[in-house]
């Protein structure tokens, strides 16, 4: 486990210990790219060509990755594995298409923004178009608890967000809110990949249950660390715009902690720097001096440990490492 | 059955056939209406306070209709129909909160568009959260063709929104791409409904496929007016934000034809008027004198005498007179 004061520069998954992670389940992540591949097609050519441009497929397949070895922590993969983690690639899709709408965002996983290639319209269709097709996938299952537990995490995702569009430019926003809204926007689906992966593998409700807890653990600490990256992280790395949240006024947590230990100058200069006056180096070492980038650093790693306990009732096996040395991998983007 | 002549300048629900054929449903639509409500509702304060703008069960209801109509034409209603024909509503819904970002309008249902209200990403979130309900409602049903029906209808629907975002500009689309077009966005659901309502009763499948033919040519009819009425209607009568295919450059039926038998000069005026030049007055003389808007008007008659047609096969009851009122009902708001 990485300490806050550790270093990995690494940007590529290949430089990072979650490549090696993922090494368990290469051939299994290369059938769900061809899922994704297959689901990302209509008997339109036109549209086809702007599905194209959705790079589905092409990220890091985190939550795949979860379900795969969730799965394989209790029991063997099936071909509803690779269906299962195809869903939850394309949920995840979906949501990103809608967010960089939301976000403006230009860049993502190192290539243009199908909002800017194709028009914000084009970016909306294709959302509600693979979320539509995650839902049709869930009534295939024989097992309704599949589709139920991807509506009902489609709803948290929508319901995350929403809180926080609410909850723009609110500088008194309190930590356990900004953990309900990332709870809701990022870390549901975390934990439901990994009880799905428990679910499909024949798990007991205790194996799902600690797995859902792993999940939501590490869903919490990706967002946290993703959050911290907008703001102190390099595009160059990140291969996605950075600095939307600031723009958008999303207080996350570098700027809620930093409100609450700054003295009464720095909290009013860090209040007119995050309410529009464009000088970014200048509230980044501000964020920095109130402690709020180590703060969110330390509290990243902290809750990854807490997921890394969620596994400790699994028998040891090559996925639970691979879960583990995922999550440090995760964490370790922040340092 | 109007004539492409014949005129009927009422506005509200209570001057025309649709509200007749609507009596024989009314408490089964006030039931709907709470169903709805109900549904609008998270734990969240903050996010119920956003969906009280949401509009949900306050248009005409055609949808729900649909289904309860549709119902009552093979059997007895039952719970299912009502929560059926709230799924049909939410999933409309959801697409028009969807549509008013897209096409930015500013009035839907004589009041403020939540776009307007509460900003773009409200409204694009607001949405996915609706279709997500919708979904988990859908899970709910032990019979899986229900939410196969609604899964399979939400992605005909964002393929024929595609489909028309991909083909604006293109002056040279052909009235049987325009059809697909609006089948997929419109007709389809209108399909479903009618399927689905049919399906609840306990319909055998001849039944159950008429019902399902009837909806997509009321469907096709439906969306032909609206089309018309967009470029011809006055938005005091329509209750929202109208002339928004001609800002977006959707080619519709009245243009489509237009340019065909226009004169040579005729259509290089039309081309000029419709790629941009700001004169909506002219452009719907031209349009009219090419004989453009009777046409669309005397095609949606048309479709709705097919419509009609399908009912043939059902046995002469209360519902089904209904059914055929109502689709008179449609077709006459473009007279």
């Amino acid at each position: 486990m990485p300490t806050p004061d550790s270093v990995s520069t690494a940007a590529g998954l290949s430089n990072i210990p979650w490549s090696e992670a993922l090494a368990l389940i290469e051939g299994d992540l290369a059938r769900v790219r061809a899922v994704i591949a297959e689901q990302m097609a209509t008997p339109f050519g036109s549209i086809n060509r702007l599905l194209q441009d959705v790079s589905a497929g092409s990220g890091k397949m985190l939550r795949p990755a979860l379900v795969l070895l969730s799965g394989q922590c209790c029991g063997n993969l099936s071909p509803h594995h690779i269906t299962l983690a195809a869903m939850a690639e394309l949920i995840h899709t979906a949501s990103l298409l809608h967010d960089d709408v939301l976000d403006q965002a230009r860049i993502r996983r190192n290539t243009a923004t199908v909002n800017v290639l194709h028009g914000n319209e084009a970016a909306v269709l294709l959302g509600d178009f693979l979320l539509s097709r995650v839902f049709a996938l869930g009534m295939e299952f024989d097992d309704p608890r599949i589709g139920r537990t991807f509506s009902a995490t489609a709803m948290a995702l929508c319901q995350g967000e929403l809180l926080q569009n609410i909850q723009r430019q609110n500088w008194q926003l309190d930590e356990p809110t900004y953990l309900e809204i990332i709870g809701g926007k990022t870390a549901e689906l975390f934990g439901s990949c990994c009880s799905l992966g428990a679910l499909a593998a024949g798990a007991d409700s205790t194996a799902e249950d600690a797995l859902r807890r792993f999940g939501i653990q590490l869903g919490l600490a990706f967002q946290i660390t993703d959050d911290l990256l907008d703001i102190a992280g390099r595009e160059d790395k990140a291969g996605k715009t950075l600095g939307t949240d600031l723009d958008k006024r999303k207080p996350t947590l570098p700027a809620i902690h930093a409100l609450q230990t700054a003295t009464a100058a720095q909290r009013t200069e860090l209040l007119q720097l995050l309410s529009g006056a464009n000088d970014r180096p200048r509230l980044v070492l501000l964020l920095q001096q109130c402690g709020g980038l180590s703060y969110a650093r330390s509290k990243a790693i902290h809750v990854c440990q807490e997921a890394i306990r969620c596994l400790e009732s699994l028998p040891d096996a090559p996925a639970r490492s691979a879960l583990i040395r995922l999550t440090e991998g995760i964490v370790g983007r922040s340092a």
